[in-house]
């Protein structure tokens, strides 16, 4: 017999996880910097991409030397948010996400997305994906510190009314297998961010999978069991 | 008293190594196969940067279970090409690239560039480049199959004059360490063009920098010899 409540709960990160969008912000950060003629290379703001905003900034400023007051910051973030929206329509649901996300609402498995984007553009993210109704989705606009702080996949658990660590934590970048580690909930890492496995290997991912289909196909290495047991 | 003939030569590939250009090519990409309507997530066109454009067709189709006959694939090219050409102004060099090949120049260590692209968009990267004269250039225009095939670094150590065995590949894709090891060259893997580390590693690198200035501060691991010994 199937212990229902030992059923793991999943949160999932939006960008590079559900969404194939992380190199459209990749060059929309880069476009927004050389319009303020901060030269970073293309490599380093995507290793950054998935952590908070503000904290992208800092180290921006810290690697290149630049000083980025408030006013220039607000204007960094809009321009980058302004260069996804313009990129929108090249964005599509990684494989698998809608068949993943369709398979755990099927068989009852808790599950909420946290993303550390803004409300503005993850709504567009969610529509792509088809969510069933009542998926929590916690945003940026909901806490005060993004990844890797693990704020956001706490709130996303607590919105399940489930503890952390008995959840999954699925992202793509290292700034969410940290937040997890910090959260205490396990973590599950995918290559369809654009990482390479040995980067999310040694931020503490209880397991690698290329993307959401090759989760699919392995739910049950993450304890959901599908058949009999 | 340092021996001359004992400096190894450098093979550079250039998208990626010492010009900060894949995520452009990767979009561009992207943008050809969406007016094709193929769907191949971004990251494994990512993966694929670096490759001979032939094979690339040829792993696309066997990916995507997609029939792409010569006509098809000759579109893709063309619309790849074009994405380029149109991203050109967001493209820079790489941090250090100027300042190693000067410094190479400088110490009369030879050198050659060897990329798996065509003469059309590698002439537009080297100019960002200020390549000293006389530096040999080998596109895909050259040579009969490009990496993972050793060809493009053959011709190149063959400019120099120098044995393949002799001389150090440097790129940042594994197709480039692959190739270095079917020329029987070292290889030195950059972080630059977005792969992880681990998969340099993986791939035979001998060492692994982060992009062209960290080589630079590090030239006397390859062989290089800047002060007394």
């Amino acid at each position: 017999m199937t212990d229902k409540r030992k059923r793991p709960a999943l949160l999932f990160d939006v960008d590079g996880t559900l969404v194939d969008s992380v190199y459209q912000h990749v060059l929309a950060w880069h476009d927004a910097l050389l319009e303020e003629r901060i030269d970073l290379a293309v490599w380093r703001i995507h290793r950054r991409i998935g952590m908070s905003g503000g904290l992208f900034v800092d180290a921006l400023a810290r690697e290149t030397g630049t000083v980025i007051d408030a006013e220039r910051a607000d204007r960094l973030r809009r321009r980058h948010a302004e260069g996804v929206l313009s990129r929108l329509g090249q964005i599509r649901a990684l494989p698998g996400a809608i068949a993943l996300l369709g398979r755990l609402h099927q068989l009852g498995v808790p599950f909420a997305l946290a993303t550390s984007g803004w409300h503005e553009t993850a709504d567009h993210m969610t529509r792509l994906l088809q969510l069933p109704p009542g998926v929590p989705l916690v945003t940026r606009d909901d806490v005060s510190h993004a990844k890797p702080d693990p704020d956001l996949f706490l709130a996303a658990a607590d919105r399940l009314g489930i503890p952390a660590h008995e959840c999954f934590v699925v992202g793509d970048s290292v700034w969410d297998l940290l937040a997890a580690q910090r959260a205490r909930a396990l973590s599950v890492g995918l290559l369809s961010g654009g990482y390479g496995r040995g980067e999310l290997d040694r931020a503490g991912a209880y397991r690698v999978y290329e993307d959401p289909a090759d989760l699919l196909a392995h739910l049950d290495e993450v304890g959901i069991r599908v058949g009999a047991d």
